[in-house]
């Protein structure tokens, strides 16, 4: 458990930890196509007969949403503290997400403009799941980007067993901004929300974490709709010197191997002995953890420890992972910025762990996972809207270049292209 | 052909339009899968077996790239005319793409900041299509984004046969500003970008047309690399009044319906009076293309003529179909623009027919197809950059609000979480 190894293995520890994605997931996608296909044909019927059937809920066209009733009862069913402490991060996440957002810009000349212009979409579905444990921090994240983006009906799914809500989630949706709640979840949510049924209007956009159904569900539907990733198995990377305090690290270490099994952990550090000092530390925080259990099954799979040569080496190593949290506990991680290639967010120095930005400081934590932060990015408002592109010329204008799109439309073969052109000087 | 139908009809003409992605490639998928496993286990031996096979061209490690010599032969060859021209796009495109660079972006307040920072992606592989027709402003469309994102290595693949390659492809390439050129096409070329062999370095985003099997690799190698969208057959829209000019609108109608059989091309009008005088041209300009056969296949199956009571209905039918290219040719077309909902590409007037942006005034053509202009965008620099997020607290700022975090976490039972925020405040 937690081989120390040394920076030349980075290649190899990369692969095993992009095998994580690696499952087969055929049986699951044949359940999921005939949930899809049925909704998409038969609608509401379809789509309450699975509810009744998943979540043991008779639902009808009246009681499939949360009403004001049920979002006042959560209200009162949640703790106050944690009530504030949900508007606060929510105060948090939009400022940060408001600074994303940008204006409609034209490059004028003469008489003609180009430009470009930032629509939000129409509809945005956001998944949540239900089950045991609820996630609200996620709830909120997924949410306030569609909200920044100007998002006019944004609309949640969530399972209800029995019809009952879970308040917690019903009170972040609230908090967050979400226009309608509706409760239904699996891939037979996904599917609602992409075709639409007698009672729900086709989104746009869904987003949100699910179970391998709705994770299925919403690569299927892609086309159909705009999906945000598919989150895969998440992971942190420590990026250390000898100046890095190993209780720190291990405890943060800790934080993201309980999420899951599969959930990866790699410190990287110039220090051997700090290496040393963390993994005696990780292994003694450990045992004391309730969900010990999945956290040494992470360690044990996935758990890594590499000591570089030089600092450089260290950076380059972090690209190569392109982990999805990326901590920088050095001296000077400030420095280090500059070098960071592939990373969804970094947390510079010791008082930013991972779970600052899980919660509270404003950042997304729905982040590129498994080596996708070399091209993809943490959800944020552009994920809410698109871009048009404008183009406007006035006839003198046009006249200055038509012969010029005529002979490149030639080149290409395409004369209806070229006649285009050419018909609006002909008389 | 070209029935002219009412408003209430647009829900049913979109869902025709939609059906044009609808065909089953099970089999084309068998022949990528086998390919891309090939090549990801045995590098560079597979791809040249398969460039002997599918480009008889006798490939090795030093002639698989495109020379100095080639290059200087290739804009030699080409029209200086066709030249300056591609080089004045260029230079339009540029123009463009550069307004969409972001600056990274900090909101600091006392001992704390977050961010947002915009990284190119360090190695961008584009698809050329080979064949019988050469699309130079397809190869300008998509390079000039990647450069303006700042990304340093440009890696251009595109079959040769026989080792020979196409001059004006290959001239727009380095027009474009391409850093490299393989002679290598299909789903062999998207296999060796993906997983990179002994030659080629893993590429993390991988834009471009193709054919079928061009796009199947695409899309089953995503994640592994990010992609551009997959592009469907693709569509205009144009939007006219009584004022419209009958024999342009129909040169533009033909115009994209040469490009294909499933190009789909929709005249929505408040006049039908000007509805029938664009059908009638339609037809007496068809006569005369070269394209003919092609043209009529795609007028026979989706070219429809929309009458609506209002403008509004109009504009409302246009939205609903969110078609790739849009063109408004109304008396006031800028004041139709704020009602814009769903649009890949926005043309204005009369004098910005779609070949003026296809070649010419500087936006993308690379344009989101068949309805997903709902939610996806032209290709643009965003695509070959990602965010990343910063976090930094002091100690002071962090004390400020660790139990809030810590709160939140165990809210969420996840107390390895609850404790990295805690542990930094024990002693």
């Amino acid at each position: 458990m937690l081989p120390i190894l040394s920076a030349q293995e980075t290649e190899k520890i990369k692969r095993r930890l992009m095998e994580r994605a690696n499952t087969d997931y055929s049986q699951q996608q044949k359940i999921v196509d005939e949930i899809l296909q049925d909704i998409r044909e038969n609608g509401n019927r379809a789509l309450f007969s699975y509810i009744r059937k998943f979540d043991g809920f008779d639902v009808n066209e009246k009681n499939l949403l949360v009403t004001e009733a049920e979002l006042e009862e959560a209200f009162r069913m949640v703790e106050p503290e944690l009530l504030a402490i949900m508007r606060e991060a929510a105060v948090n996440i939009e400022e940060f997400h408001k600074r994303q957002r940008r204006e409609n810009w034209f490059i004028e000349q003469d008489g003609k403009y180009i430009g470009q212009l930032y629509i939000p979409v129409e509809y945005a579905g956001v998944y949540v799941p239900g089950g045991k444990a609820a996630y609200p921090s996620s709830v909120l994240m997924n949410i306030i980007p569609a909200k920044c983006a100007g998002v006019k009906n944004i609309f949640v799914a969530t399972p209800a067993q029995g019809g009952k809500i879970d308040p917690v989630t019903v009170a972040a949706a609230k908090i967050a901004g979400a226009h309608r709640i509706y409760k239904m979840g699996g891939a037979q949510a996904i599917a609602a929300f992409a075709y639409g049924t007698e009672s729900i209007p086709c989104m746009d956009k869904i987003t949100g974490p699910g179970n391998i159904y709705v994770a299925l569900a919403k690569k299927s539907v892609y086309g159909q709709a705009g999906i945000d990733m598919i989150a895969g198995p998440s992971e942190v990377l420590i990026l250390a010197d000898e100046t890095a305090n190993e209780r720190f690290i291990a405890a943060d270490f800790l934080s993201q191997a309980e999420h899951d099994e599969l959930a990866a952990c790699v410190l990287v550090t110039v220090s051997e002995q700090k290496a040393h000092e963390v993994r005696t530390e990780i292994l003694r925080q450990a045992e004391t953890l309730p969900k010990k259990e999945i956290v040494m099954k992470s360690l044990e799979n996935y758990g890594t420890i590499i000591v570089a040569d030089t600092i450089e080496q260290a950076v380059e190593a972090a690209n190569h992972i392109a982990p999805e949290h990326l901590e920088i506990c050095t001296g000077d991680p400030q420095a280090l910025l500059p070098k960071i290639q592939n990373a969804g967010s970094i947390f510079l120095g010791e008082f930013a762990p991972e779970p600052l930005g899980d919660y509270f400081a404003g950042t997304n934590h729905v982040l590129p996972t498994n080596g996708t932060a070399r091209f993809s990015s943490p959800l944020n408002v552009d994920d809410f809207q698109k871009k048009s592109s404008v183009i406007y010329y006035s006839r003198e204008e046009f006249e200055k270049v038509y012969r010029k799109v005529q002979t490149f439309a030639k080149a290409e073969g395409l004369e209806a292209h070229a006649r285009s052109a050419a018909i609006r000087f002909e008389d």
